[in-house]
């Protein structure tokens, strides 16, 4: 049978907030600024035509503890209790916009948008304000065409927050149950009832039997919204959820939410959000249209939306107190919650630059201002700026420490190529040259800095990092790949980093000569030719492949090798990487490793893509980046078909790996970290 | 050997907070507006004298599930792992002000005030700010006369609130480590250091050998501050924690905390603890005194500051946003966290009326404002005002509901009750007689209400509660006794009520007579011996015994028939009970009533009281009342000694209820509700 139980992340846009839902049993619910899910019972059901039975989906466990504090025995469910609607009558469809569970004469859909949103530096406007509202609107559909009577539908919710008690609100235009101030769930006045007690089923009673009195018991840790549909025909209703986070949120560098500029309080927003259903029903239709459109396989379609459904998540648009105006876009790191982690950044560039470029400049300026340093090679950037609403002190991540050979060591070369390629990815694709102008100081220290970190004197040049920074006092370098092997964890050396660094070479080449220093854009040329030389000259003609370390101390096939393409192809077309191009040879050499590498090497049982033969640990988000450059770059058909995908998806369809819906690092296909994690959108370059 | 491995909650005055600490494991930290522990792993400790070890108290359990999220093998604890000195060597001392463990050359303890407090709505001292600062004072000693070297002492933490990283300050005057904004733990700057891990070994180690790039790594889940001692000599530091929540943190009826017009964040909280330590030291030491010169038993020494310690964490002093300058004192109900619940009021009323009479007018007010309403028979008071910082809406409880027959039924004859019995006190022992006549309307609603509750036409009074009210609906109002059989949780008819409401009457002719009305005075007194007589008329002089319920319906034996004895003894003295006064007959009855049920029918197996002969549920709070009522009114003195507080004792150092710090509600001597409780202060009587 096919999965339909798994988590997905229903998210507005920059509020690190989710809505999640999926998994079977109490395992969703409204997550503000949290590692993964809230863990909360949801029942989202109504009566049957009979009307003496409730059913509802299956995302709750037993509620009753809460009575069982008063010394009152528990009480096991009765005739009156309400029935899980059984898995073979769900149907559930996932898509970028949408998520809908129909069972029964029950539809329920949640909507998301996928926006491409404006600069909100230089727009306020009720499109802007509709994208980054920090609700996410539901709907109930209810066919009561069979029906003899009236039915009632309802929305229970029991929120796991351990500050703040449950309640129901009741203002001019809403109707809704909200835990403490800063989440809820709300209808239209006049359309739903708020009820509160220690189960869904008491206050369904309570609105059948017309008892006012018995409807909110305050001291109750279940609250629920009823409405009663008429018989004959069909009704459709609407929901929101809610977040509200005001005041001060983050500590090192005080920030609030670029929403509550906005407004006043979680009533507000429900407000606002419910007075705006048709725009985010379209939002969420544009969203569909966009990936629908696209031709892609069931699988990947599916892939795509569970990744972007997790990534707006991870999302916070703030704005410093001292520097009001201006959007913080901070990308929170999955379950880790380290902000704007860099080696992030650059691979969920490739969605922001086509919905948000501005974003992408965001983080840079951040990066800018508060996260570069300066190590004995030059200019760097930290691989974070800290985590869960704290931003560090300024030039120190919270990741990196010295000593290391591996997870949390430096990433000095890494995140400046990271930088680098951001950077001038961004004003080339957003046409944003001024701002390339602004930082021109800084783009010469990048390439300083670059070079030192090869060699300062051009004979011993390789195009390849050549030296550790000294910040490692002993350690090594590592790459995004910090848990992973020497083989693609190692950043001295590595195949994976001489690709990246060969297009920021390149990336430099492209700025030089916009800015008419030809003599500059030569030399970049020059270090791009060596790095791909220093590549190309250790490819194995015999067993056609490249080694992970180009010293040869590490043998093993990977297959980010080929990562670097991306950037050229991505930011300046199709040319540089012509067979007959400049790097012809390199590209060639690269596109039989790959060939080589995917026929056994780097593949699990089941088909999967295995990122180094050397480790079990793979990353999904690589995977799809590697994908996208394999078959649009490189031209390589996958020999088996879609048996990849479907491993990749019976990954996260996985009972145990669903739970954190959408995950990256998969160890043998089990999730080992970077879990509900906004990574996976790096699939959206299988749109292009 | 004496258990010594029990939480208790060590908290500042109206702050809703608490740094629990005391059980074995990580059971204890930093708790804000939580129901019960926070359950955090806590590391107090040194090296030993070889500097080879680190010793700790047991407050810790395995501290390495953060790394293991990054894919990072989870290590077995090393030769370099932190011990727990062993159960056998730690001596532990428990009184009104202090909290002290001894363990090797460690001294740890945490200071705690029980202060008089200003009305803060007539003065702004310095002294009110100390009593009110959201902070904890902590020293630590460490003996290192016998050293060879200086040694390092640590304070480890690691927080378990799901939103907010930890992290390190560093200020002008303070070194700390904060989770979120609202947490943390500071020492002087200058004597601390502040370290962050996944260890606190691996901070030790940072600091030990200078290695300031390793002291801090910003992921990790663990803070810890380090100071080094020098050999030769006895060190004293000292730490605090701090609490901080800022802005509006109530529903319903926006309040902020009184202490957020002093300070401006939760480093300037600290600041302001650290710099006056003195006073702090001499808070704790006066309430030492206070309860030390008193003459109790070491058991009920013991009782008595348990109990205190636990009441403080459940109170909250806040001000309306739209009411500035009125003090608004909360009590939140323990783990239930319901606010200001009348007829837990009326118990601590016993204490607050000795340290801060102000805090019973402001709970007072606040009922009369917005929690008063009128049902078929007259003005009465809800239950609360709301849970766990929800206020409800005007008029009504969170827990009130109608057609029951037990738990959450209507209370509207005992808050009454209560509320007279509050305010009349209140004004007689804080000499506050403007404020009675401020409420002269109210007063006269109440004495009508009361009447009517009894009933209308004197012919059929009988002085006692006779109709139930409308609000039930068909169910029957309850006492505070929820829980319990009829016996004690039935409120028409019930012995237990029936002595309050005596109390009452009396409490009115008082009034009444302060007015100089005499009739009405004489009226009131003619309703307190209608009383008496309802009462001592069906005393059974065969078996010196009166049922529980006056009709008969129920003929459990009860202790608390003699609670509303208190309120005479205490507000007006002894006269009114003397056995030739006006009341000598209901007082000579109650006398034998009590000899009759503690003789066997009262009695658990190990001496412990049994509040009610047919159930097994008794109160603590209520124990330690009615001992007091019992040995000081009605000069009865136990057969069995000190046997029964030796049983009391032993149901709170039991291992599973010693977790919950004070608890109420015992299950034959095993917590079945109201956990983490503050109403204990019941045992201030014991002092009087």
């Amino acid at each position: 049978m096919k999965q339909i139980f798994y988590n997905t992340q229903h998210c507005p846009v920059g509020a690190f907030a989710s809505f999640t839902l999926g998994a079977k049993g109490g395992k969703g619910g409204l997550g503000l600024e949290l590692a993964g899910p809230a863990c909360e019972n949801i029942w989202i059901g109504c009566e049957d035509r009979s009307g003496l039975h409730a059913e509802a989906l299956p995302f709750f466990a037993d509620a009753l503890a809460g009575e069982t504090q008063f010394g009152i025995d528990k009480q096991t469910p009765g005739s009156g209790a309400i029935r899980p609607f059984a898995a073979g009558d769900i149907v559930r469809e996932l898509s970028a916009g949408k998520d809908t569970w129909i069972a029964g004469d029950l539809r329920f859909t949640i909507f998301t948008q996928a926006p491409k949103i404006p600069d909100p530096e230089l727009e306020d406007s009720e499109p802007l304000r509709t994208a980054l509202v920090p609700a996410v609107l539901c709907e109930l559909v209810i066919d009561n065409r069979h029906g003899q009577d009236c039915r009632r539908v309802f929305f229970g919710w029991q929120a796991s927050d351990v500050r703040g008690a449950m309640r129901c609100v009741d203002s001019a235009h809403t109707t809704g149950i909200v835990q403490g101030t800063s989440k809820g769930f709300f209808g239209a006045a006049g359309h739903w009832v708020a009820g509160q007690g220690f189960r869904v089923e008491d206050i369904l009673d309570a609105v059948k039997q017309r008892e006012a009195g018995r409807l909110r018991h305050g001291i109750g840790t279940v609250c629920a919204l009823v409405a009663e549909v008429p018989a004959g025909g069909i009704s459709v209703l609407h929901l929101v959820a809610g977040f509200w986070s005001p005041g001060i949120v983050t500590t090192g560098l005080p920030c609030q939410y670029w929403y509550s500029r906005w407004w006043s309080g979680i009533e507000d927003v429900a407000e606002f959000a419910l007075s705006h259903t048709e725009a985010l029903t379209k939002a969420a239709k544009d969203a569909d249209e966009w990936v629908g459109k696209s031709g892609l396989s069931r699988e990947r379609r599916w892939m795509l939306s569970q990744a972007l459904h997790s990534y707006y998540g991870s999302t916070q648009l703030l704005e410093e107190t001292s520097r009001p105006g201006i959007p913080v876009w901070v990308v929170n790191e999955g379950e880790y919650r380290m902000m704007n982690t860099m080696d992030l950044t650059v691979d969920m560039f490739f969605y922001e630059i086509k919905r948000h470029p501005w974003t992408v400049r965001s983080v840079l300026e951040q990066f800018l201002r508060y996260y570069s340093t300066k190590d004995c090679l030059g200019i760097t950037f930290r691989h974070d700026m800290g985590v869960a609403n704290a931003f560090s002190p300024p030039g120190v991540s919270v990741y990196e420490q010295p000593h290391r050979r591996g997870c949390f060591s430096f990433m000095c070369m890494e995140e400046l190529v990271n930088w680098v390629l951001c950077a001038i990815g961004y004003a080339r694709i957003a046409n944003d040259i001024d701002w390339l102008h602004e930082n021109r100081k800084v783009i010469e220290e990048c390439m300083a800095s670059l070079i030192a970190r090869d060699h300062l004197e051009d004979s011993a040049s390789l195009g390849i990092m050549q030296f550790d920074s000294d910040r490692c006092e002993g350690g090594y370098e590592i790459t995004t790949y910090d848990s992973l092997d020497q083989s693609l964890g190692r950043a001295r050396g590595s195949l994976y980093l001489a690709v990246k660094t060969w297009a920021a070479w390149l990336a430099l080449e492209w700025n030089y000569q916009l800015w008419e220093q030809p003599e500059t854009a030569a030399r970049m040329h020059e270090k791009a030719e060596k790095t791909a030389s220093s590549i190309t000259k250790v490819f194995q003609a015999r067993n056609h492949f490249i080694p992970a370390l180009l010293d040869g101390s590490c043998k093993s096939a990977t297959i980010p090798a080929i990562e670097g393409l991306v950037f050229p192809w991505l930011i300046f077309g199709d040319d540089l990487l012509k067979k007959d191009g400049p790097f012809g040879e390199l590209v060639s050499v690269l596109g039989q490793h790959l060939n080589t590498v995917m026929l056994a090497r780097c593949r699990f049982g089941n088909g999967a893509w295995k990122l180094s033969e050397s480790s079990d640990n793979s990353w999904l988000s690589k995977i799809y980046l590697c994908q996208a450059i394999a078959e649009k770059i490189l031209q390589w058909k996958d020999p088996e078909g879609d048996q990849a995908d479907k491993a990749h998806q019976a990954w996260l369809l996985d009972e145990e790996n669903s739970f954190y819906a959408w995950s990256d690092q998969m160890l043998s296909g089990k999730v080992c970290g970077s879990r509900y994690y906004p990574r996976g959108v790096t699939a959206v370059l299988w749109l292009k």
